[in-house]
């Protein structure tokens, strides 16, 4: 008997895993303007306007440990997740659907609050929730959300618009989300080796904030409008500010040059990363959860963009041939790599 | 201290515990034309053209059995009962997003299975796979699909629109998925006691292939825009003809009066219901997974309807107050159940 081939799915990657999948699909509809590959998909719905969806799931002790996040955070970040996708985009959105499945072990008094999460985050945001699912699992708590969002055809942020000269740009702070799982991780060991030990929380509201209950940047999409500027290209920072610059250079067949100095990171997470022993700014390329915008624009648009208050310029689009580095505050070049800066180079 | 209160979930049951949930969320879109409590959510997207949006789960040992049902099978499956909701609406489904959630006890190759399955249903159905999420699980395989369809805001099909007089119409036949599930079922508590037992499913290609290998009613909605016949109410057959008819009945404010004798079902499922010693129409009313159309016409459209090659008038719609019921082929009427008919009321 033949001996069947098995391929570990981690050999791949995520991305790699995505690639592979999906590659023999093809768009059949002249409608589906963008599928598989970018924050969102979009839909040409006619008369200039399109329709952009994006999903995501959130699984029990893979995304998130209910010992340190409260259900009613949970359902706010699951939403909030998802509209970044959308406002990557340059998209408005304005519905949901919600679908989980949990085990016996969740009381009608925990899905209330986790909810009362989402609803929160459903008015903040101007969101409708318009249907789900609600089913078992016979372990843990699984939760996937579809945001659907609008826009203009001519407006919408790909991936794959960066063009040389443009400048780089990014919204807010990073390194904060990480270094604020940092704390809670750390918290939850003592209170596993001695549950009188109280959590050490107070003085850190702001890094288990960026954690905890994270925003999506409404604000700046509203911002790109009233000046009347489309960014080149746009992504979302889940993954790391480092890992999304990469998905636009590939996408876009560019490279980048980054300004360490330029890199915002609030003096809570340079103080907290020094305490921990990491470096802030590889907390920062590499940490993921900021759900800040990584953007780029014409170079005639910076008149535009120093206008906002949050965004700051961090770098260039250069060539693909020169990669995609960082200039030292010390004044060196080195690489970065997507799943972090090496600080050494061989 | 005082005690916190604890509900289990199983206590309002699915569809109670979705309008317990959902309750407080109000619209705040004019565009979302239906949320929470049809097959689809409905979003107006101007000029008379309206998009439609459900989403389903699939949870390992909750709504599959890997132990008999190929990785192929469900890939085909989980697109179908999507698309099958956005035909509900008398839509046509035109893209979908797929999220997965696996342990790594799955290798890329199963997932190349589960894909293909995907692939077919996407090619046989004119769909674009447009996006989704790929990630882990520390156990179990958790599928969530959602579709996405067009269609003209004045041919909708809710569930509310069914009025007495109008007629009660079926596509296709019932209780055959259910009664697939319980010959694979049997099979593998056979193999489970003796694993030299092969499996005897010979015979019955027609029953497994209802459960293992469904198809939507694309033709029907196609025949409907032929004749320009728009019905008065619809839902596809998921849970069961009887617990169907009762979600039209309850969303409409109507009773219902059905013919014992006009519900269609297979021979093969006639005779497997008795190998079982189950009652036949019970497992047509009760059963599930059709995936059948279930929808009221006015009475004036009664000479298209009979144009249907694969559609039965099983009845008709009555006053609320005289109730839901069956009109047996002895002669007899009886009240249906929402989960299943009860041949001897007290």
């Amino acid at each position: 008997m033949e001996q069947t081939k098995r391929t570990d799915v981690n050999t791949l990657g995520e991305f790699g895993l995505i690639e592979h999948l999906t590659s023999q699909f093809d768009a059949k509809h002249a409608t589906t303007l963008k599928g598989v590959g970018d924050d969102a998909a979009i839909i040409d719905i006619g008369n200039n306007q399109i329709m952009a969806i994006s999903t995501d799931s959130l699984v029990e002790g893979i995304h998130f440990d209910l010992a340190y996040m409260p259900l009613k955070h949970l359902g706010y970040k699951s939403v909030v997740v998802n509209l970044s996708d959308i406002f990557a985009m340059n998209c408005v959105p304005k519905q949901i659907t919600i679908s989980i499945a949990i085990s016996n072990r969740f009381s009608v008094e925990a899905l209330d609050e986790f909810y009362e999460g989402i609803k929160k985050a459903c008015d903040f945001y101007n969101i409708d929730l318009i249907g789900g699912d609600t089913t078992s699992s016979n372990k843990g708590f699984f939760i996937n959300i579809s945001a659907i969002g609008f826009g203009q055809k001519d407006k919408v942020a790909y991936r794959n618009g960066a063009k040389k000269g443009d400048l780089i740009c990014a919204s807010g702070d990073f390194g904060g989300a990480y270094l604020g799982l940092q704390i809670l991780e750390r918290e939850k060991q003592l209170y596993l080796s001695d549950s009188n030990i109280k959590p050490d929380l107070e003085e850190q509201t702001y890094l288990i904030g960026r954690q905890l209950k994270p925003e999506a940047r409404k604000d700046i999409i509203e911002q790109l409008d009233q000046v009347n500027l489309v960014p080149t290209s746009m992504i979302d920072v889940s993954d790391g500010l480092a890992s999304e610059l990469f998905h636009i250079c590939k996408e876009s067949s560019v490279g980048a040059f980054i300004e360490e100095k330029a890199i915002n990171i609030q003096i809570e997470a340079q103080m907290m990363a020094l305490k921990f022993k990491l470096d802030p700014v590889t907390c920062a390329l590499s940490g993921g959860e900021d759900y800040e915008l990584l953007f780029t624009i014409a170079p005639s648009d910076i008149e535009k963009i120093k206008l906002f208050p949050d965004v700051a310029i961090i770098g260039e689009v250069v060539d693909k041939k020169d990669g995609i580095k960082l200039h030292t505050t010390g004044g060196n070049i080195h690489p970065i790599r997507a799943q972090g800066w090496v600080h050494f180079e061989p």
